[in-house]
């Protein structure tokens, strides 16, 4: 063999041993549903590539990535064209992390990856609530006459956990039904205080990165204006550090729209960011 | 004829019926006098095509663009380098909607076009007065010697509207005489309550776009630090709504200068909202 | 209504007219099934503005466009995310083509569209062949499990127009069983005599764009080096003009890898060339 | 005094002092009658710092640049918008090296730029002709109604120069009558010994740079596919040797659209070997 | 002598003349130690020639550029590759801009150039504090083995300006021994008042653009999320104007990563308001 | 564990075990003496990546990769801005490849990384030719004063295997002296049989990416019109077939200067079809 030393290609600060790590990275490169600008599919290993851009150590958390204790598993293989199939595939491995106590932080791929997770994830925990972070309300019943679609993903979700436990953040688009059935259902909010109400429970947070403004975030398939800036996300996710987070993912960046590589830079720091507060 | 469907190529949720229509939509790609990085010419039509990649309903005005009532007239043909014969033509349209009693929303194009659009609405309503979005003052009496100039616009309509009906909005650049200008006329507002001395009043809101920050929009002609957040933008929009709004123009996009297309929605974003306000 | 003039915004030179034209122009923006890159979807509306920076006169032809006689029908509207649903209405409009005594020229679009252009032109032709130009052989049984998919359409074809009446031209790659494919039915040819065997048949030509090579065509979503100049392209073109072409397609351009525009200037150009020889 | 040494920020290889050079560089930043994309006001610049990427040897010519003794004057600067005093400056200017015994290399800008340049050239040296590389035949009588357009220059200069004294290489583009002008006077050549009548006359060279094909130059404003790879310009260059230039032109380069930089590196290596023949 | 006139290929608003000039503009294109995105060699050119695109009154300070009466002397040329020698030339020439009683205004390369400008002014200052923006703390002892780096240069400096004297802003990215450095030295504030300490003494500003959010200054080598806005920095620049300045830099553009060209321009914005605090 | 399927992230068609491998596959991504434009580090990675957007099958050489035997060992990991130290980790590591019987495949980095090969590669074979494909000479003794640098690798390598033992193919720049050298010593060929004085020998391929023409491959340092098409560089690896080589590398690729990505799918299409000739 060869001396080396070699370049570590796995997301920096991972522990390279599945069994003994709390939490289980998958990679979900799948994008077959999405309505406008595709490419979702390449994030997982771009944003793998770009980890090694940061500092292992969070100022805002006080902590070192190595404290985190997670584990990189690579990135599923999906068969191409087959939606169904991707899904199935997602629910089988996420399942097989859980039922080995460990915790999933998942990488998109588009936002419908989350189905198949808050399914295994609901096998395991039965207070299951959700914290979603969007620009989108992704909850159509179906969009453009499909039921699967990365824009009803959250109303899929709706009737696994429901919708009370939903607290959504940072929606600014949506049809004039979705924002009726998150005021009816009290979803939305805009205050941390809004997030009280799950305590106690155990809690899946999705991050679709479009809800960072379009200038944060140029690379995903929906730029929709008037999102947050980064620090913003992150008192977010500081007020989160006491809740009970069983399972996360970060969706939706495309880095073929990211000439510059900020994008991608800024989703590897989200995820470092969100990996803290687990 | 063939049975299709065909998709929309026009302005989402318009008024295919021009006649029945409250508000013309104008393109104006014109971009003859810019003096930095050109190709305003091309955002009419790129602009139409990334409305598809909106919502028709604003969650901010709870209104559907359809409620809006609005025709997508076309982008008009311009003599090429002719300056003149294409204020003339812009002017000889715009009249034309005023005199079937609609109203117009114009779409650059670089901002001289406002000229002829305030000359056409001044003959139909005695009592104008401008709102103006912008980085730069636009108040030179010329610019290199040439007094048609986008960066002389507002000074040749401020003989048009007295400069006290005008009314300046995120101005961060000029020459020092543009600043005692505005200053001397109490031009330049800052605060909402500003607008309130044009109560009553006939009203043309003016949005060149590089008013938002380079960030938000990097594809503009002359990109000038320090501008306002989309967010920022829209609170002005907000409180526009209850004035007397006769014509509105967004101007200024180069989408050449935008790779990640994030400038192009937000500048269909834009569009959509003031037409909300109208 | 206003005098305007407007800018024509369909393709330039076409026949405003569906009912006196003899050929129709469909765009057919589809790229459900593409494994690697994806965004030919946004092809046929880019290709027809591009049309404009071209000149209506083919000096290789000496013929301008307008005596080709077509007509621009605009784009099809696809339920996003359904393949088969997609298929049908192309197989359908394509239909109502022939069905008029009409000639199509579809613009793609992935490869796949292909497929029902050729099942509508079967049904009226009864010997048809096909001219084939692309890097990818497109003869697999399946992709990734899949059959129907772009890297299949030519062996779905096969089933329809057999193969010793397909001819191939440009073919680099693909697997060792498609090469022996070509081989054992002729259809991989080098030199313009290996279409003589087509003379007295009703073809329809089909070219992918990346048959191109990536520095003439870098905006494609499967680049493979090697390929044509573009006069090598047209000198097949000008070699066809005297066979009996009954439709044609152009496909796979991804505009969204094209920053400089060359590969969309040149795709409109091809199809300008192309609408020569029909 | 600072000691440095400092970056040379002229053209590689000239000669600091105008007066003891042979040859001129002399930069034309104006782009006012473009039709397409403009921009080529940015490119003098570009090109000069591009340079420095070079060697000053030329295996081609075995010459270095040192030994052609050309002085880089700067660029002109223009009245923004006034293409009649940009033109008359220019011709001014180039009077002025003409007087002074020297020659002429003309850095575009557009095309139009080469009309001043040919009417001062006229005024010392009366049997003039010219050598013209292009995509396009720039012989209309007027562009959409204005005379003084860069699709006009060349018909503009058959008036000074008598078209059978101008020949024309690598035209792929223009209108039917273009070509018809071409044929009748003999200007379109596409062998060497096409230029063989204009031994003994004195000679002025234009190359707008669009001759290349658009893999070679995508950064110039009308890209037109099926052009000049870089070694047969190079050879038209080697063939030049002999013939007695007494000025030269590259024009249309627009950095803009040269998102990876080769445009902008062939720019300059194009005019390192013309400079050779000079 | 050509009559001209010439466009002014220095900085916008410089004194031409060096012996009169208070402030010395000296560009450093020096990148041999970066670690992650290299190519901020190229900036100092780059931000002169979009200079010209800003106006040379700035409204903030109510003063023109011609006020503060620099000299723009070029950049000087590196030996490639030798860090040493890049350092030491530095050096020397800053000790010239302050023996000749003028203050010095560096224009980055990368951040290591800092170094050798510190260590000039430490000869002729014996009180001297640093103002130092930035995302990133630098101040590792070495860097990968390496003690000469970019990472490296403000520990370098403290062993030249005692840390109680370098104040920090706008860190948010280091090793954790960093930041309890900072915290012991307290370098690191948030808030004006912090600034106070370093009253009446001889101020060094040196400014690594990241310090801005990488949706402001996506061309920089290594962005960083979380960071200012323009205007938050303008604030600063503010507060600083009645301290005492000796010297300033702005470093790390990579303009290469800058499609749109907004750092560039915002670049050339953030110099021209810190020449007005000097 | 998961049960996956998971992607596969090293190179397609890869043997993973490295003992029973003939061949083995190295990154090597160091870029630190380039003189222009930098980041050729960031090569191996994103080739390794785009392998997959490859077949497997070369019907140029009707071979799969699998029958190549070649195992993909990742990248080295070099010591920051430490160009000794770097070279002799490359030298210990390809060392240890001979000393196993097998034969190495580089993956640069940057040009001067062939040192090291080779001087390893030299211990093992003492009839030890170069077969060299590039634009440069590299045959500088030096480069601004630094005898380290990429433009004097094959300079170096000359003092290790003998002049006449190395063959340059598609030089197109460098110094006259540099040209004088190749010419004395008979290095420059153009024709395949140049190639034949080497049969018998063992023969190391270096291929510097820009020996293809920019349009071909504009992501690379520095860029060099004139050069070769994809098919001329793959005509002389066919006839290298029979030759017996021992090594081979491929160098200079720099992503980030290739925005559509047609130059690093060229650049793995380059080693795929190498790799077929060992």
């Amino acid at each position: 063999m060869l001396s080396g030393p070699f370049l570590d290609r796995n997301w920096m600060g991972q522990n390279k041993d599945y069994n003994s790590a709390d939490i289980v990275m998958l990679g979900l490169p799948f994008d077959g549903t999405v309505s406008y600008r595709p490419g979702s599919r390449f994030a997982p290993e771009q944003i793998r590539l770009a980890s090694w851009g940061l500092e292992d150590y969070s100022p805002v958390f006080d902590k070192h990535l190595q404290d985190v204790n997670f584990h990189d598993a690579g990135d599923l293989e999906f068969p191409a064209g087959n939606t169904c199939g991707s899904l199935e595939l997602t629910e089988k491995n996420v399942e097989q992390i859980y039922r080995s106590g460990k915790r999933v932080f998942g990488i998109g791929g588009e936002h419908l990856v989350t189905l198949p997770e808050i399914k295994a994830a609901a096998k395991f925990h039965k207070d299951l609530a959700v914290v979603h972070f969007d620009a989108h309300a992704d909850l159509r019943e179906e969009y453009l006459g499909e039921k699967m679609s990365h824009a009803a993903v959250i109303r899929h979700i709706s009737k696994i956990v429901k919708p009370e436990n939903i607290k959504q953040i940072g929606i600014r688009s949506g049809l004039k039904e979705e924002f009726k059935f998150m005021e009816k259902h009290g979803m939305l909010i805009s205050e941390f205080s809004g997030l009280d109400a799950l305590r106690g429970k155990k809690i899946f947070v999705t991050v679709d990165l479009d809800v960072l403004d379009p200038s944060v975030m140029p690379g995903t398939g929906t730029p929709e204006a008037g999102g947050f800036d980064f620090n913003t996300l992150v008192d977010w996710f500081v007020y989160l550090k006491d809740f009970d987070i069983i399972g996360c993912d970060v969706v939706e960046l495309a880095p073929d729209y990211d000439a510059s590589g900020v994008s991608t830079a800024a989703a590897a720091k989200v995820i470092r960011e969100l990996l803290m507060v687990m």
